[in-house]
């Protein structure tokens, strides 16, 4: 391929207040240079869409620096080299890096990863084989610290992160209990990644479910969405408890205060502790997980659900389908 | 001693709704049996007064049984053992242990320690040497796990537990900033004590005079307070800090529900963890925490402050200066 193929990006336009609008975004057709020495172009085919990146368009410093207004919007996604000045990277090679939400995106290779397509197909590797499985991995044996014989409940169970956590758990013998949205979200998760229960939040109560599902209370609870399932989880804390906070997604688009977890003092009462963890610190360990998730997928221990879109404009609503809790499994957007 | 001294007891009347009022107690005159075989009798001296005190009679189990209607108050208590049939506690010697809000107590000998008021104030071995001593060494060093160098921040500072967590902390070579109600205490926390720094949450804006303080943020926070104090900490939490959760005075009395901590994601972006923890699972260790405490109070690195109240009639009005602040220093009740 020669010459600069035309672009299409999705700049982030404004900061949204609450759920981000379609006022929020800009979609356009840009010009891309050439790569330069060093550098390579990529064909993006899948964009990530994750609840992260909701925190990333909010003004203010987090874990990392926000997208400017008039930026492309950051997103993880994986493509194909169509131009390399870059000898790591050549030609017809598949990557995986925080390439943008657009059609085509230059790198110079920085926090740039190959990736196999003829190991597990493309967006598998922005799912269980990149940050989500990454994030499952570490936050549930790391932060976590789950042990055989414990009884591990994890929120959004059927989310990129969630189904990950959940399966890793029962491979490591744990007793495991999602809590996911809707009964099909709950049976799938049950029947067909063997989680021991799933509890339905918004048809079922939540408490008495983790009364009879968790009857030697939670040990470790692996939270993702924050707000009222966190302050229930915590009523229902063993002795020693972990709680581990990956995630608030019911919480980011609050135009109020968040809300803190209200029972908080179970932790004193259990002598538990709730820790926050950014996957990014385990970066130099990312091969021992991938290595590890990618044998158990091979053994069939390991599924991967994707819910996949179709074409960079839906970004907007594609986006917003995370916080009404419309995804089941890893979101990606095929470009 | 012979025959059976009158004994004037408080007892718990009525569960509190709120901040506990008189009507909550009866106090009156009751008869104590003499000691059978393995029993001795102790004449209290002081009654120590702990915020603890307020869930131990909340209805349902927390970490302990409550308090039950119609029973005597249980309280941290030293005295002299005025009867004995017990040859490890005999007649004149100095004991504590949890005796109760009563004039005498009955003991089997179970959880109670021998004292020596030669060695410090019987007071003392209420504060220091007793249990805010332990929770304090406990809580700083193994659940906090303040490292030299690092910054301290510790609410109720001028506490029975504070006040010990802070000394500790300058002892140990932490930056200590306390935060306390009203000028008197902050400046006594300062001068007396040697904080580097006491924020007046009362009269001074707690943001601004953390930002100040800990210019590289908080690396360990020790909580007796909860409610928007813990929440505001937890703004300037440092990477990798650790929050400890010992107490949460201002949300004991609530009405409604409790305030959880709204900016708990700040552990997420800051790696952090809030750990509860109950001092009483330290007990075998408490020795060691003892000769540590005792080895600073000799050397005049660790003082104590101690708020007297007089006679055993005002415990219900001495209870609620916890509340209000009123107290300055560790709140005992002389008999």
């Amino acid at each position: 391929m020669t010459g600069t193929p035309a672009n299409l990006q999705v700049q982030l336009r404004q900061r949204p207040t609450g759920v981000p609008g379609d006022d929020c975004w800009n979609v356009l057709e840009v010009t891309t240079r050439e790569p330069a020495d060093g550098e390579f172009l990529v064909r993006n085919r899948y964009i990530s869409v994750d609840p992260a990146m909701r925190g990333w368009i909010n003004e203010g410093r987090s874990y990392v620096e926000p997208v400017a207004v008039g930026e492309v919007m950051r997103a993880g996604a994986v493509g194909e080299v169509v131009q390399s000045r870059n000898d790591q990277f050549p030609e017809g090679s598949c990557v995986s890096g925080l390439f943008g939400v657009q059609r085509y995106a230059l790198s110079d290779g920085k926090g740039v990863i190959s990736v196999d397509p003829g190991l597990a197909p493309l967006p598998v590797y922005l799912a269980t084989l990149g940050m989500p499985g990454m994030t499952a991995y570490f936050g549930l044996l790391e932060v976590g610290a789950a042990k055989e014989g414990e009884t591990v409940v994890v929120s959004a169970a059927a989310g990129a992160v969630g189904q990950v956590v959940g399966q890793i758990a029962k491979i490591k013998g744990c007793r495991t209990v999602g809590i996911a949205g809707g009964p099909e979200k709950c049976a799938w998760v049950t029947e067909e990644l063997g989680f021991d229960a799933c509890i339905d939040y918004r048809n079922a109560d939540l408490r008495a479910g983790l009364r009879e599902h968790c009857p030697r209370g939670i040990d470790v609870y692996f939270d993702n969405v924050g707000g009222d399932i966190l302050d229930i989880a915590l009523t229902r804390l063993a002795m020693h408890a972990r709680v581990v906070i990956c995630g608030a997604i019911s919480q980011y688009n609050n135009m109020q205060a968040m809300k803190g977890p209200a029972n908080y003092m179970s932790l004193l009462v259990n002598r538990a502790r709730m820790e926050g963890f950014v996957v990014f610190d385990y970066a130099k360990r990312y091969g021992e997980a991938a290595k590890a998730l990618a044998g158990w997928m091979q053994d069939g221990s390991l599924k991967t659900r994707i819910d996949e879109a179709a074409g960079l404009e839906t970004f907007p609503a594609t986006f917003r389908k995370l916080f009404s809790g419309e995804n089941f499994g890893k979101l990606v957007i095929a470009v």
